[in-house]
């Protein structure tokens, strides 16, 4: 057995660790009778104090030096090579007690958060969130010192590779530009039409649930590897060869499950085409969450939302749910599907606003990474920085600084993946129509299968062999251009 | 920390992974779509392993000698001590080449064995079955020398502890006599009465699953600590602040689903008993499998069958599916829930002749451990014995030799536990009304309180604490009295 082969069959048993955890992280989500969450919180801690030890064995940094004294010459394994380097670079950065302390702290926190959003309390939370940015500076302090980064860029690093905060800040600054003329003219015209009839339910979430799965299917995801179940908060997990989408049913709307699922069914689909020959090994995962997100907007936003597939939707809505046919016609379906609003909530946010959501997070991030911004001026600075950016200012922190995990939860550097993964989906999309002339004339007939092909030629089969502006430049011919996406918003908005 | 406190810690580290596997099981066989049974099994491998190389680490010998030469005062900790030490002696009496031939053995048998029933062709799985047999011998005989026992006590022990195939050998000999007296007279007497008049169905199955969880509640189950649902072998799984219990329905009979969720209701309940202080301990689980069955049988044979219970039965039953009065009448449904029949199948037998079916394989197992019996003889040596025991000749061997996938996945020593599980039941029952007056008058009502309380005080919060003989001795006053499994019958039935 060669160094390369002892690290590979390590690598696959991390991996497989990883798989049991993420089923029971489902199972915790979906199926958990209340009573198990101790036990359950126990069991990951074994499982992760294993997977730890798995990813710093000592064996490790000799196989490692042996295998890249004389690295395998196919480029995929190469490739492998180096990020199972990266993640053992990662796994040893941190020393035990910070590991610990992040831990526990991010527990605790978490916990305190649910109590201050529910109170609309930042100051109940904000001493502990203090604590735990100090660790997280530390962390990013030791992964940008381990990888030759910049902390910020470290934790990017972490979510997405191949991108760097420099490039998303520019990439941003002009989406902020773009937004500040275009929006308002696209709150004109939407406002000079007639609004749209809404759909009376009510929708039974069984009704909901099979047409959501149907329509999931129809995808190209298959029943034999896949699930469909319910969890307060909608997500995609499990493993490549069995996953696991869950969603939300609200008998007055079937659509926020309907979109929710297909978006999950992106992400699904992902997992499902990522290259077998290098299952449970780091270059045959995905590339990363902005490359995640782009799949699963491409299905949701791109796809679902395009006038094509709304002319195959309308009719199966209006079968499936039966009244009257107006509101499932295509064009009135659009008006619902695609309506613009300055809001608070990011994860409500249309897809042309939803940018300047995390364009305040990603700012702010930098400025307590760097210490600029304290966290105790966080509520003011997010009330300003909402007012700047769309206009409008939140009624209170529940509805501002409050409303996502994941800061409380420790992560930092995330948020710029959501959006940079939107801005991928519309240029995916516009290579894919260039390269695939039937693609909308199937999605009107409800089939994916000449968009779903493209994905999985360009894009799902090469796994993590890419960084996020390399894996573009394979699918696309180009880096991450962002052109395409306001090109995407304009005809469609405008 | 003491010697002592490390091994409970390791312990409790090992007991915690294992949860985790229980929870993976429980959704392979109630969740996991079939695609993702080959990522599955690796992750159970992988489980297994880690669980493997806690079980063995090279510090547990120098802790145990040195906790065993100053053993702790408290008496749980002094077994449970006993436990460790019996759990380390059976983790390292195998040779690694054993262990993974049995494995492999072990999966290539239960596979072959699959198709071998369907095709009712004890043929061929025989070459296999004998080569896995070779190998359980192996496992025997080390265990057996490890332990200070005989090899067939060893493998009995590894299912319950406390009792030998000696007190099995006379238990059962004793039981036979009784059955040649006993069952024609009770054939003559059901033949003598009408037939009972069978509820008409279909019985909906979602109407079916929510009885039956209404009634799994009412025994005292907590719906926080719980789930139903459905598998295609019914079991209770989980761990013991999240029990798992599964079904499967049939839309003309609803006695079958409604009897085997009481049954693993009786299970989840021993589960949720167990001492919480000693949670994850050896001392803190159950005491063994007839100790296990002893506990679903008590709720689903004694009490649920009883005729008290049956009057609080019959007029929810009709109040679930409606129709015709009759068939829900007590004295109707006793007729029903408690035929007498001999049949070729264990798992349907009634609770009268199914300790033939017990009988039968358990002295095949000890003269194939012997090799007294020589695989290849088994077929003829089924149908003769079950001849004898029952007057009845199996059409095939489907319905002989290949019914039970126990001996196919190298489980040897198990079957007793069925039958001794159903005479403590017994004997259980009769202490129980002999110490809580109310008893019948509360199942009477649908109230298990007083049949429960008396459990967890009696039974349930002794965990391992003892073997099965002084553990029916610490709740009845007396070791396993077949009298009182025979005492029952005859009431019941004559």
């Amino acid at each position: 057995m060669t160094a390369y082969d002892r690290l590979t069959a390590r690598a696959a048993r991390l991996a497989t660790l990883n798989e049991a955890q993420s089923v029971l992280s489902w199972d915790a989500s979906a199926m958990m009778p209340k009573g198990g969450a101790a036990a359950r919180g126990d069991q990951f801690a074994v499982l992760a104090s294993l997977a730890h030890g798995l990813a710093t064995a000592p064996e490790l940094a000799d196989d490692l030096a042996e295998a890249e004294a004389n690295p395998p010459a196919d480029p995929w394994q190469a490739e492998n090579l180096r990020l199972l380097r990266a993640a053992h670079t990662r796994a040893t950065a941190l020393p035990n007690d910070l590991v610990e302390a992040l831990a526990r702290v991010g527990n605790d926190c978490e916990q305190i958060w649910r109590g201050a959003r529910a109170a609309s309390d930042f100051a109940a939370v904000q001493p502990k969130l203090t604590e735990l940015f100090g660790l997280v500076r530390e962390k990013a302090q030791a992964y940008g010192e381990a990888l030759g980064m910049s902390p910020y860029d470290a934790m990017m690093d972490t979510y997405q590779r191949g991108i760097t905060a420099a490039d998303a800040t520019a990439i941003f600054a002009e989406y902020e530009a773009f937004l500040r003329d275009a929006l308002p003219r696209v709150e004109e015209l939407q406002n000079s039409r007639p609004a749209p009839i809404q759909p009376q339910g009510p929708f039974p979430e069984d009704v909901q649930e099979a047409l959501c799965r149907r329509l999931s299917l129809r995808t190209g995801l298959e029943a034999e590897h896949s699930r469909l179940d319910r969890s307060t908060h909608p997500f995609c997990g499990g493993t490549p060869t069995d996953v696991r989408i869950t969603t939300r049913y609200s008998t007055d709307d079937f659509g926020r499950a309907l979109m929710g699922v297909l978006h999950e069914t992106g992400h699904a689909l992902y997992e499902r085409g990522l290259p077998e020959a290098f299952a449970r090994q780091p270059v045959g995962e995905a590339a990363g969450m902005a490359a995640h997100e782009s799949q699963s907007l491409i299905i949701e936003m791109q796809a679902a939302r395009s006038d094509a597939f709304l002319r195959f939707l309308g009719p199966e809505l209006h079968k499936t749910f039966g009244g009257d046919a107006a509101p499932y016609a295509p064009e009135n379906l659009a008006c619902i599907t695609r309506r613009v609003s300055r809001g608070f909530i990011r994860v409500d946010a249309d897809e042309m606003t939803y940018p300047a959501h995390v364009i305040l997070r990603f700012r702010f991030e930098q400025a307590l990474m760097t210490g600029d911004l304290a966290v105790a001026d966080l509520p003011g600075a997010w009330a300003e920085g909402m007012q700047n950016l769309l206009g409008i200012t939140p009624p209170d922190d529940a509805q501002g600084v409050l409303q996502d995990i994941h800061w409380y939860a420790g992560i930092m550097g995330y948020f710029p993946s959501y959006s940079l993964g939107a801005m991928a989906a519309a240029q995916l999309m516009a290579a894919a129509r260039r390269d695939v002339p039937g693609l909308d004339d199937g999605l009107s007939q409800g089939d994916f299968a000449p968009l779903l092909g493209w994905l999985r030629t360009k894009f799902h089969s090469q796994g993590s062999r890419y960084g996020f502006n390399d894996l573009l430049r394979h699918a696309t011919g180009k880096k991450l251009d962002p052109a395409d996406f306001r090109a995407h918003l304009m005809a469609r908005y405008l």
